[in-house]
């Protein structure tokens, strides 16, 4: 089991403040953690990433397998000295990007054969098989390999993708008990709970994940396409009946008045590339909303972002600056808009944090949702 | 006059160690200058351009009165607060850009009417507008307003275009006379030698602009097309007959073994976008010459890109990761590529300055020059 202190519940509310650790690093939770798709958080590097407040990074388990293999993974010494991270990974199973990115071709008991997305090729991932590239990238939370049903399925297909999920989810334990980590750390197991929108399968589906015991647990199959409001019920229906001693992660979620809802619900982790991908784009996130930066109303503003932040872009680069690199495509701009967002990100989950501390978890989120413009 | 301390010269060559200070910083020659054209260089942080050991850098006039114009330059407090660089800034004169980028539409002896290779809106450069433009910069070597023929010019045109270029170097200097710097810092001016690959201009020239009194002198148009053999052959003449005790700049070279062979016909200071553009394209340095890092051939190679470097890039990542990064389109593979090849192109004219000064030029040079294979 990971070692996961909960250190305090919110008493008006499900949040909770925590932490867990890996052999690389404690992360205290709720916490906010950035995807690094292809072995790179994109447009920042490690040290930026960890001036965010980020202990733990993602991982993407199909991307990796196939650029750039798994025998550059294993001769690299596996994914934390390739990209040169030395706190916690989290890698996803793979199931995900195979059934929203690549041609599927079929999925059958036995795993799903697919096409990369990239040139084509005929793949197939089964639980082993997820479980074997993990070992491999080394990450230190790996996640089961699990069928995500697009929104909406009917009930008869979710309850099927979630009896298949439970018994991929034995499979790995299975395979993992047998086939020992390659780089000496521990590496600890997800367990995903699906079922789609349908409570009493997101209770048969959390009995079925918590009977075969996993170091903590993910609610899988959110944010695929469904309207708000439905994430929002199954995660305040599902958090609470997940194991109170045991991390809980909300996969691919999201936007800040959704995290904080979602630690409301009794979530700890998050993920999203909305803060990386955003930055990108051109928005940047103050603490009264989201600004596009972008816009010819910042040509001439010299102040800095957000006047409260204290990240590298804040303490040094002007509206205007960052502006004008994203107008005339500098990269710099790209770096110094996404070190900004990470930074918001975990400052946002960390401010959720210290208030379930001290016991004004509820004033500070109406605080914040109050004065937070979407 | 900027202040210039010849330190060292070689005996058996025409290379030169020395030292200018600005207001900003003391920058230790032979040197080469990073190119920041849009107010980046390109890639990295000024943070990584320091730690490259640049202490001076060019910006360019014509695209940065483009974008983002000079309204914002002024209230941002010209270049140095607007990009975060606390060290020197030499910008050109916005004239070879005029000539090689824009749509010219009139070269006359009142300037040049060209429109924005942007948007198309018709502009109008002349010697007191450069001028009014670089005071707006407030970069620290201000480049004379030159016209700057292509190759090949017939003796006739690269005549023309010298006499109006000694005529504007007069206006550039009549202009700063009454227009004083507006950010409480020095900016000095150099001249800029034309007369093409014709060596009784070239000295024509020189007699020219060193009769009006600048604070350096560049060798312009040259690098604009023709063989290497003419650029080495005009600068073997020209830097000799240039005041000894004045900086020398070789502009637009160049590649390492140029910057060699330039060294030792007497250039102090060199910029070119080698170093930055080859590194997005995967081509990046070492000792033993350039490697082309997106080649199959560096898949699985765990090694840096050079065991002797020792940039930030070097100490931390491999030849696979920075190849991986490249090849997925993931930008910080840009950034470890460009910063090891800042790197190289310092430490190559850190390395010729180190040889003039302990009388070994000579020797190192034809070490270097039978090691590194172009």
């Amino acid at each position: 089991m990971i070692p996961f202190e909960l250190q305090q519940t919110d008493t008006a509310t499900n949040a909770r403040a925590g932490k867990f650790t890996t052999e690389h690093d404690t992360v205290e939770t709720p916490v906010f953690m950035p995807v690094g798709t292809k072995g790179s958080v994109k447009a920042v590097s490690p040290e930026e990433v960890e001036a965010s407040g980020s202990r733990i990074i993602l991982g993407n388990t199909y991307h990796l397998y196939l650029k750039p293999g798994l025998k550059v993974m294993q001769n690299a010494g596996g994914l934390h000295p390739f990209m040169g991270w030395e706190h916690s990974i989290l890698t996803d199973s793979g199931g995900f990007q195979v059934f929203s990115l690549a041609e599927l071709n079929e999925i059958t008991d036995e795993g799903v054969n697919f096409q990369s997305h990239i040139d084509g090729s005929y793949h197939h991932f089964d639980p082993a098989h997820s479980m074997h590239i993990q070992r491999v990238l080394g990450s230190d939370i790996m996640m089961a390999f699990d069928e995500c049903p697009p929104y909406p399925s009917d009930k008869e297909y979710a309850e099927k993708a979630m009896q298949r999920t439970h018994r991929w989810a034995e499979e790995c334990l299975e395979y993992l008990e047998v086939n020992p980590p390659l780089y000496g750390h521990k590496q600890y197991l997800f367990g995903i709970v699906q079922g789609s929108t349908y409570e009493d399968l997101r209770t048969i589906s959390v009995d079925a994940l918590t009977s075969l015991g996993f170091d903590g647990y993910a609610i899988g199959g959110v944010a695929v396409g469904e309207p708000k409001e439905k994430i929002r019920k199954i995660t305040q229906f599902t958090a609470p009946i997940l194991p109170e001693n045991q991390p809980r992660y909300l996969m691919g979620v999201g936007k800040p008045e959704d995290i904080i809802e979602s630690i409301a619900a009794g979530i700890d982790m998050f993920d999203c590339v909305i803060p990386t991908r955003n930055a990108r784009n051109g928005q940047v996130y103050t603490w009264d909303g989201k600004i596009t930066i972008r816009n010819a109303t910042f040509t001439d503003d010299h102040s800095p972002i957000d006047e409260e932040c204290e990240c590298y872009t804040c303490r040094k680069y002007s509206r205007a600056y960052i502006r004008h690199l994203l107008n005339v495509n500098e990269i710099f701009g790209h770096r110094l808009a996404t070190i900004h967002n990470l930074h918001f990100f975990l400052s946002l989950t960390q401010r959720a944090r210290g208030a379930i501390l001290n016991g004004g978890f509820v004033q500070w989120k109406s605080e914040f949702l109050e004065r937070y413009q979407p």
